[in-house]
């Protein structure tokens, strides 16, 4: 990929999109007119008109930087994202199919016979092909190791055999390596014999005969230090690196906390593997909380804008699925307490206002739990203060809270005994809210689980039923 | 800042936490047995002990990168936090106030007097002094703004001028600037004989005899190409470089797209000013990110983990005030239809599933459009294509779970009526979602404001209030 060629401003891409869209339309009008009036000392001139259009388009799109390419593709209803597609020049198929998102990619891939896209892939390096390598039909991925040397197919192999959100899956093969005995003149000079260097190379790894990391060589101490002074003088022994196992989330949070534009990978015998690189780690981060977020609302994945309704709505079944499950579980309750609402019917309208505050709460108390949990902010010396904390400002709130709701209930039914019902179930339930916002998370944790998955849900229906319940059944309890 | 100094991971990061803690919890016990017996042979001693303690908790601190030493910070109890944050060697407190989280920097800074707070930030960049201004007392800077030199104070005035989330608050002056007519042999020389480069250097930045920025020249190719090459002849003419008003989540957009480490700022006039690095765009993504998961479930800001009780419920109110609001006035349409539940009773506990069930649907939409907005993916082309998409779903989502929930119901109550208009009621309800999912953020984009915000709140509320509506209306029509 060129260094910085071709990009675009926010707003000059969306210029571009709005003028390949205007291309589009152009010619698919003509394709219209074509069909529907084919006369025939018309057709030559329509046709030629028709490939002007499309060489107009082309020409665009040559001139735009493959990420933006991707970006277009993602914007466009599948019929128009194909034409663009096919009109894309084949070199930079692969670089784009990097780019564009997982539901955007199967769509492209689906559209290429094997040929195509082994010419799209066999330029790419060996860490990108094994990030395409799920969405490959396997006889291209048999014919893209045959092409590869012994090095380079050994590494993919290990790669693709790595766990997905592990350093190893994240790291690329752009290192350059060298020894601590030579001076930076050397350095040097070997660096301007080789003509080229990996895609943001900031540091140089320095190994031994057997390929064990001995430090790090940054190109700002090459740069500013004596040529006499040996890499072994000048180089950082104490050195970031990462295990091919380690969660790439750890090395997201060490990135972050240290700074830092790459890193060194190792195996367990501190034997360097390859290199991890901030804009892999840029891209993680972004992806995890996209992930995250659509996890939330119960999305199983991020969706093509423009996939098959039939999709996308099987994306979203699972999560109505649970819900509703959770929810005639929850307002199960409210069936045991019929002859109590035909006799107060004020508890009908009143009763989901319980449920809703004690949802709330207790999701506030659950999402922060969650977020220390994920900053490593909670340990065994703290963890009792934390829960201490989180009760008391649950007592708090249900006091405030309770006698808001009870206040409002008042003016709305003028009946004391229904106010402080109303009352004491709302702090009760926000209790409940407070201990079970805290408890799912840590639970989850305790059992090695991701804390945010699920907690939601749960929650919802803990504190919708636990609502009901209490206050239904103090109803019948104090105003029958 | 050192480079690759004294750094850990994740689980050796856990370790240095828990020694802290056992050293404090030592020292402390010793305060209350030095309190409560205080005889006077023993105290000599204790005090020694006392000391002792510290003296090995202080040589713990001394080894720990500043990163760390924040991170431990914000996992300690406020007391134990001060008696931290007092044995920390002065000239690193300028560091670990910027990386603190904001919550705990105010408790740090409450701390530290005037003359405490001037020696631990005049050390620092003009660009950090920026980031810790607002938290700073005036009268410290002012003393500050004396101590800086004339550039440095002009700078650090225009970039406290500027607004929050523009690439003016979160760029540096960390820039290295060369002419186009040396050649590369010269930029060596330069560069050694300066005998230090800014942190995070990866490109040069090429100007004109009135700063106005010309190109780039990478490290890469500054170390590739010959010596005898002239800055221009090697240089990249075609930049990314930013405005000092450009907004900080589209530098973050272009960062990501073009996988940058660094970035040029620049004025209307093209004159150099700054410049952007990756290392603030991965903490403002992580910031933007985490900010957006607290306000989604209506935290004003993050919180101090051990923040007072008091403070943290303030934190939590006015969400669970709108909610309250939203809560009375959506179950006020239950109190209309109080004569329809007295008769049919069953509707009381089958009403809140209808609501749940939209809430959910719609906030799948609105995530997935508020999403799409965000990446800059719905345009005037294809706006209209996306809303018949997702009501085409909401309609069959509502034929298929309307059916479910309409048969459930008549497992539970065997009324077939009653569970037609159950399965009607949710059929319109999701129908409701869809539309309201798809035009909140729309309208709200539209309106130039945050599609994100407050999207949920006002979504359930409506989806709710049209949930309880659409099935007593429909059971009063149809059933009594």
């Amino acid at each position: 990929m060129s260094e910085t060629e071709n990009i675009s401003s926010d707003d000059v891409l969306k210029l571009h999109l709005d003028e390949v869209i205007e291309l589009l339309r152009k010619q698919e009008l003509e394709e219209t007119v074509l069909q529907h009036q084919p006369m025939p000392h018309h057709e030559l001139v329509e046709t030629l008109m028709h490939k002007q259009h499309q060489a107009a388009l082309k020409q665009k799109l040559d001139q735009l930087h493959t990420a933006d390419i991707a970006y277009i593709l993602e914007a466009l209803p599948l019929e128009q994202r194909l034409t663009v597609w096919n009109l894309v020049k084949s070199e930079l198929d692969g670089q784009i199919l990097l780019d564009v998102s997982d539901a955007v990619r199967e769509t492209l891939i689906s559209d290429m016979d094997a040929e195509e896209l082994l010419t799209a892939t066999e330029m790419l390096e060996t860490d990108e092909i094994a990030d395409l390598a799920p969405d490959l039909p396997e006889e291209v991925m048999l014919e893209l190791l045959k092409h590869l040397n012994e090095e380079n197919r050994a590494r993919l192999e290990s790669v693709l055999a790595r766990e997905e959100d592990t350093v190893a899956a994240l790291m690329d093969f752009g290192m350059v390596t060298i020894r601590e005995d030579v001076t930076l003149r050397v350095v040097l000079r070997y660096l301007r014999r080789r003509g080229d260097l990996p895609d943001h190379t900031d540091k140089l790894f320095v190994v031994d005969e057997n390929d064990i990391l001995q430090g790090v060589l940054s190109l700002k101490r090459l740069l500013v230090n004596s040529l006499d002074a040996t890499v072994g003088d000048v180089m950082s022994r104490d050195v970031v690196y990462f295990h091919l196992d380690d969660d790439a989330a750890e090395a997201a949070r060490a990135f972050e906390r240290y700074d830092l534009l790459s890193a060194p990978v190792v195996d367990e015998r501190r034997c360097l593997q390859g290199r991890l690189r901030v804009d892999s780690i840029v891209d993680y981060i972004r992806e995890r909380s996209d992930e995250e977020r659509l996890a939330q609302a119960g999305l199983k994945e991020e969706e093509d804008l423009f996939s098959g309704i039939w999709k996308s709505a099987q994306n979203r079944w699972m999560w109505l699925a649970i819900n509703l499950v959770t929810a005639f579980a929850s307002t199960r309750v409210i069936g045991l307490f019929e002859d109590t609402i035909v006799k107060i019917v004020a508890l009908a309208s009143l009763m989901p206002i319980v449920a809703a505050i004690g949802g709330n709460t207790g999701n506030q108390t659950s999402i922060l739990i969650v977020r220390s949990l994920a900053l490593g902010l909670i340990t065994k010396a703290n963890v009792r203060r934390l829960i201490t904390k989180e009760i008391a400002i649950g007592l708090m709130n249900g006091v405030v809270w309770g006698s808001v709701i009870g206040g409002v209930a008042y003016l709305l039914y003028r009946d004391i005994p229904l106010s402080l019902v109303m009352a004491g179930a709302t702090l009760l339930n926000l209790m409940v809210a407070a201990i079970m916002g805290i408890s799912i998370p840590l639970i989850r944790h305790a059992l090695d689980k991701d804390p945010a998955v699920g907690t939601s849900v749960l929650l919802t229906a803990v504190t919708d039923g636990a609502g009901f319940f209490i206050f239904l059944g103090l109803a019948t309890v104090f105003l029958l």
